[in-house]
């Protein structure tokens, strides 16, 4: 019998989080507020707790995990390491594959892994209600879960198009005990003046953003939580990264390369941070962030101090941007739909430290395919941007007969996102390439502030 | 940290299966056919390979688990037995909790623990194509999974009402390679005459079945596959239990009270079986099979010889049955819609060796929205049928403070379920009783046959 999963007891859960800003050669780059000027931890108080804004800001190497998060990491974690021993002979590479299947949380994506511990530090702040944003739904899942798991009411603003057409992660929010609002609503001003100019507005996740802030910010028992991008975010799914490690060892393997999808990071940050640990220490170990060809913020974009959200409200930050009022079409891996991407992320692959590479969305669900039908899961869309990048490198290796070690973090799976693959096999799916035009257009359009 | 769930490694996959007929007191009666005779396995070689047929009337205790099944196995197996912490204290109950969780499986349930066998038999007797039938679309997910694994193509007659309403099953059996027909079809006898009397039909278990068995019967090249019911199936699925007997030992706790859904009876069976041999044994342990009050087969059927089908093709089988025209009503827990049950099972609730409970349909909702909430996973409707009987049994133990430990098969999750849950939370779910004429119907309309 050749063994298939690695597994790890409940009692190898990560008891820290890994801080990458520790092995960054420079530091990082402050946020700025609208002056220009960099804000200190005061700025981001009416939104978090004090506890998230210090780890935001921290560079210290390892930030104990509450014994009150890992209890519930137990839920799931440690999440399998798969070797994908049929994926391989179906593609008749040398190389050896392996992935961390981190759909096996109830929410069914590696988001929990955050949510989790936001809720906490939010509760131990007295905080009662947590709002956020949601597109197709799998953030406002991973909330509503932590926050049931805690005590606290969640508040989901929905965007109207999704909350429309794609109920069933709504039921799912609600079975957890959320409310769910379709955004735009007339629960705030942002809401009521989006319908007063449009009463059949879609909604976006720009829109659905500064509904949920809005409610935070003006609320005190209520703050806000985000699913990706914050330097606290991607810390927190730096779990996924450090069991990888674990069972690599237990195994007597090690990753030439690692791939993960690339939105707005904390996918890429969770499992690829902890190896640029061992990267920074000599190791020899190549770090791919993948992305789609429509919204290709890391191969196409600027690297400029740019706004977080569409409207303009967030803080400053320094990072890749594809200009925060471009619009991403509509491919099926939602969560991939972001102008921007992590700062951390950004300066790691402006300072050469990690490569990145776009796909074209049919060629992902190609792929998608091809793992289900040989590994049996069926991935979640963003998941298949990570498959198409590896199993274009195992062909590579195939032409090239190289036995290389390749790691991928299989983020979801694909159960509520059927709806994509049955377009993908009607032939209805379009690859979008992102226009030279935009190019200019985003950079004409950047805040005016000097990189530093 | 208290230890929440427990895994074996996958060295710890059974080796073989356990045949429960092996501990029975008494023989069991043998099928007869259309004359009332007893069949011999001829009968069914058109349908079945001869493994699957020796399988199906053997008397031997242990059945070896061919190694190419125990890699297929290996893709979710050993799955995980969790204590209910959270559970025990939202209920306040003295009573431990323990639960085995099958919807690891690709597929989401523990339908593939016998699809990949019996497809691993069709493969080896040369069998190219596999029918089956497929309500809301479980079993049809499971066999296109395990075909896929084994190159074997495999046909779906879906019922057409669920095949329009329920596309999302279907797209996932196209994603494992499947072709899905929605029945009644053009393709056969069965679905031309049925259409030829009402083209708008909207199909029914019954057609379905009589679909896929005319094409499997009709073509040497093609078997069918069922996924309940039949003896070589609850066998494939006892790795359930006895995974579980292992994992209660490794923690040193052992379970007074074994409940699962019963619908066909593999659920049941193949949690309950291999802790049948311990009370053979001796040991002292209730196994409770739980089922729907609007299909209370076991509760409230005939003993009697009667078919497995609505048209009666089918040998007959000694059972507790609603009669073979019963049509239940169509309660969200669409596996356990079924009039009549495994023999197995139903000789062993005849002999008083195994309880049986029926339970509403609003309740079970109940018991899963308050299982998602403590647990987070969020249940199959028809998972929700054990959770039920479960949570009933641990708040009479928090009356009588009594610290029972209760276990049951979580069968697997609700992903593709939301909308029952969406009907439970608006208020719209409906109760059903079997009605007390229906009793007198029923044994008016069985089969004409002594029982032995």
């Amino acid at each position: 019998m050749i063994q298939t999963k690695v597994l790890l007891d409940e009692s190898e859960i990560p008891t820290h989080w890994y801080n990458v800003v520790s092995d960054f050669p420079n530091p990082p780059a402050p946020p700025l507020g609208p002056d220009g000027q960099p804000i200190g931890p005061e700025a981001l108080a009416p939104l978090f707790p004090m506890a998230l804004i210090e780890q935001e800001v921290s560079a210290e190497r390892w930030i104990e995990i509450p014994e009150e998060v890992r209890e519930i990491y137990q839920m799931w974690r440690p999440s399998p390491l798969y070797r994908a021993h049929r994926l391989e002979k179906a593609l008749g590479t040398p190389a050896k594959i392996f992935y961390k299947y981190e759909g096996v949380s109830p929410a069914g994506s590696h988001k929990p892994n955050t949510a989790v511990a936001q809720a906490y530090y939010n509760k131990q702040a007295g905080i009662t209600k947590l709002t956020t944003e949601t597109g197709a739904g799998q953030w406002g899942c991973s909330l509503a879960l932590a926050g049931q798991m805690f005590g606290i009411d969640v508040r989901v603003f929905m965007v109207k198009v999704s909350y429309d057409q794609k109920p069933f992660r709504r039921s799912m929010m609600r079975t957890w005990g959320a409310d769910v609002f379709a955004s735009p609503s007339n629960l705030t001003n942002a809401g009521r003046s989006i319908l007063a100019d449009d009463p059949d507005s879609p909604g976006s996740l720009g829109i659905a953003i500064s509904e949920a802030v809005e409610e935070a910010a003006s609320r005190d028992d209520t703050n806000y939580a985000l699913g990706s991008v914050l330097n606290h975010v991607l810390l927190h799914q730096t779990v996924i990264g450090q069991e990888a490690q674990k069972q690599f060892a237990s195994i007597g393997e090690y990753p030439d390369m690692i791939f993960a999808p690339c939105g707005g990071g904390s996918n890429f940050g969770g499992v690829a941070f902890p190896f640029f640990a061992d990267k920074a220490a000599g190791k020899d170990v190549r770090l791919v962030a993948v992305e789609p060809t429509s919204c290709p913020t890391l191969t196409r974009g600027h690297y400029a101090y740019d706004f977080g959200d569409t409207l303009g409200m967030t803080p400053l930050l320094l990072q890749y941007t594809l200009g925060h009022d471009f619009i991403p079409p509509s491919i099926h891996a939602g969560g991939l739909r972001y102008h921007g991407d992590s700062a951390l992320v950004s300066q790691m692959y402006k300072e050469g430290l990690i490569e990145a590479v776009a796909v074209p969305q049919i060629a992902t669900f190609e792929a998608g395919v091809t793992f289900a039908r040989s590994e049996g899961i069926v991935p979640a869309p963003e998941s298949n941007h990570a498959i198409r990048a590896v199993i274009d490198e195992a062909l590579r290796c195939k032409e090239s007969a190289e036995e290389k070690t390749l790691f991928f973090n299989l983020s979801g799976h694909g159960h509520f996102d059927m709806a994509s693959y049955d377009k993908y096999f009607a032939g209805e799916l379009v690859d979008y390439e992102y226009p030279e035009e935009e190019i200019e257009r985003a950079l004409h359009n950047l805040p005016k502030v000097a990189v530093g």
